[in-house]
């Protein structure tokens, strides 16, 4: 029989659910709403209704590992979700103890954010395999990371570790969604590029720009690639002040860690060069001798659209290695 | 037999030995010059005579469980120093194999750089006792830095991981040793406080300030601490702005390692509260409300005379736990 596990993406508005298998391809996937109501038994009712009817509508009967789940504010040691933002649910949720009860077969159950799965994904079944240390950097609505030392995922004291996206890069800098200043993700996300394009149409008053068209709820990071495939000289412009943000951060994670690759995955590294290129640069400009030209700066070979429930599932074969 | 085992601290005038007891205290020490010349084997043959006569000239007799070094630029992997800037060999010296040759009895030598092995002893022997995340900045001429994640040193993928002295603190900020800007060295190291204050001063063109009588070669932390002792304004300020800076630097360890206490070391560490309460207010100012109130700021419990021999000692148990 084929060995699968289930990877479980818990969102703001939807929960993903994948059955990946040991290469950490896709053999069936579904979802449901992630619910506003915050009833979290009928909520693990529903998911585990979605697991078990996902395995069963496949032709053939898999040997189940064990399930993954993603979630933000995702605690690895306690199996919980904490007071996450975006989620419906308040205080401590059990997650694990809870879809343990509705899985008593299976042995393997975990839980951790979203970019610490991601950095799973990678190690079991994209480029980091076989790399002990190495760190995942998450591009999106915000910026998340998860970091691998000695060949284990880096969850602290407390299991949360890995939170690179609220360091400090310009003291007294932009406002964070966090409500701290200056921090990596108020620069480096996705909508962090979108008010660095703000900034330089301000700065050049630059109606000519291929930007200047847009409102600030309507841009993206999408639009301001296509720009700056145009030659768009705001729009590259992004690029290059975001990969000196971007490498001043990956430079500061060198320092602590001295990881064989960082790993960028997420929406804005699609633009390929237009991003790693002033990203590689700043971070070898701020590193010290000892550090240039060691460390890789690569994209996720995790595919973008499943990388959450491939990462999620990967937890799995985690657990079963310890 | 009393255990024990010999921490050695190279230096870049001297190099100290120690025999340390298993309860981390020094039972005897000595020194030897490190010399200019470069000549590696004379050297490891003087550094040999005197670890021998420092284990001979006691009452009793020992059973050697190891040796460990600290040394600038260590590499633990390699047990080598490579190309460390102070230091009068060139290139890189496989210091571990030149005394594995003149104590082929022994079966535990191992090497780091300096902070680490502070660590490490704070691990063995100090306030880290059963501690498995925390972390260690040692503040002195430079800032160096020892990172522990479940249990042990982070050494990176290279041998040389745990340079928070130059994470960025400030974009294009002061000239760091290092030749980049902005590092926090630049910022918190006894130099750095000097600095500080030479700025301050000019800032507020104090020549009222107790430290206006100082001149830029003369002044060190010590001259600050007692003038804050006086009520000196410009003094206060300095240990004010290098908590400040401290304490947006361990937001940022935190933000990556979530540990669960950082130990300060070194001289400026012997103001206490001058310097822990700014930094410990910075740090909490900076992070994420997941990390806020939980993770202490502690003095180290070493010895500062004698750390660096007492932390290389403690490589050796940390070998022998393998």
């Amino acid at each position: 029989m084929k060995k699968v596990s289930v990877g479980v993406d818990i969102g703001g508005t939807n929960t993903a659910i994948g059955v990946v298998d040991e290469a950490g391809r896709v053999i069936a996937k579904n979802s449901i709403p992630t619910p506003g109501h915050g009833d979290i038994e009928k909520y693990m009712d529903d998911l585990a209704a979605a697991i078990r009817k996902l395995l069963n509508s496949a032709d053939e009967i898999f040997t189940v590992l064990g399930i993954g789940v993603g979630a933000p504010n995702g605690n690895y040691y306690q199996g919980t979700i904490e007071y996450a933002p975006n989620l419906s649910f308040k205080g401590v949720v059990p997650v694990v103890e809870l879809l343990k009860k509705r899985f008593p077969e299976l042995d393997y159950l975990a839980l951790t954010n979203d970019a610490n799965a991601a950095a799973i994904g990678e190690m079991i079944y994209g480029g980091a395999k076989g790399m002990k240390n190495f760190v995942m950097y998450t591009l999106g609505t915000g910026v998340g990371s998860g970091l691998v030392v000695n060949g284990d995922l880096v969850y602290g004291h407390d299991g949360f570790a890995g939170e690179c996206g609220h360091t400090t890069l310009i003291p007294d800098g932009r406002l964070c969604g966090c409500g701290s200043k200056g921090h990596l993700e108020a620069y480096c996300s996705a909508p962090g590029m979108k008010r660095t394009a703000f900034e330089l149409l301000a700065k050049y008053n630059a109606s000519d720009s291929l930007l200047a068209t847009k409102s600030f709820s309507e841009l993206d990071s999408k639009a301001i690639y296509d720009a700056a495939e145009q030659g768009d000289k705001v729009a590259l412009e992004v690029f290059e002040l975001t990969g000196k943000y971007l490498g001043q951060g990956l430079a500061d994670t060198v320092h602590h860690l001295s990881p064989e690759a960082i790993f960028l995955f997420g929406g804005p590294t699609a633009a390929g060069d237009y991003i790693f290129k002033p990203t590689k640069e700043s971070m070898e400009e701020h590193l010290l001798p000892i550090f240039k030209d060691k460390i890789a700066i690569l994209p996720s070979e995790l595919d973008c659209g499943d990388a959450a429930i491939v990462g999620a599932s990967a937890l799995v074969y985690k657990e079963i290695e310890k």
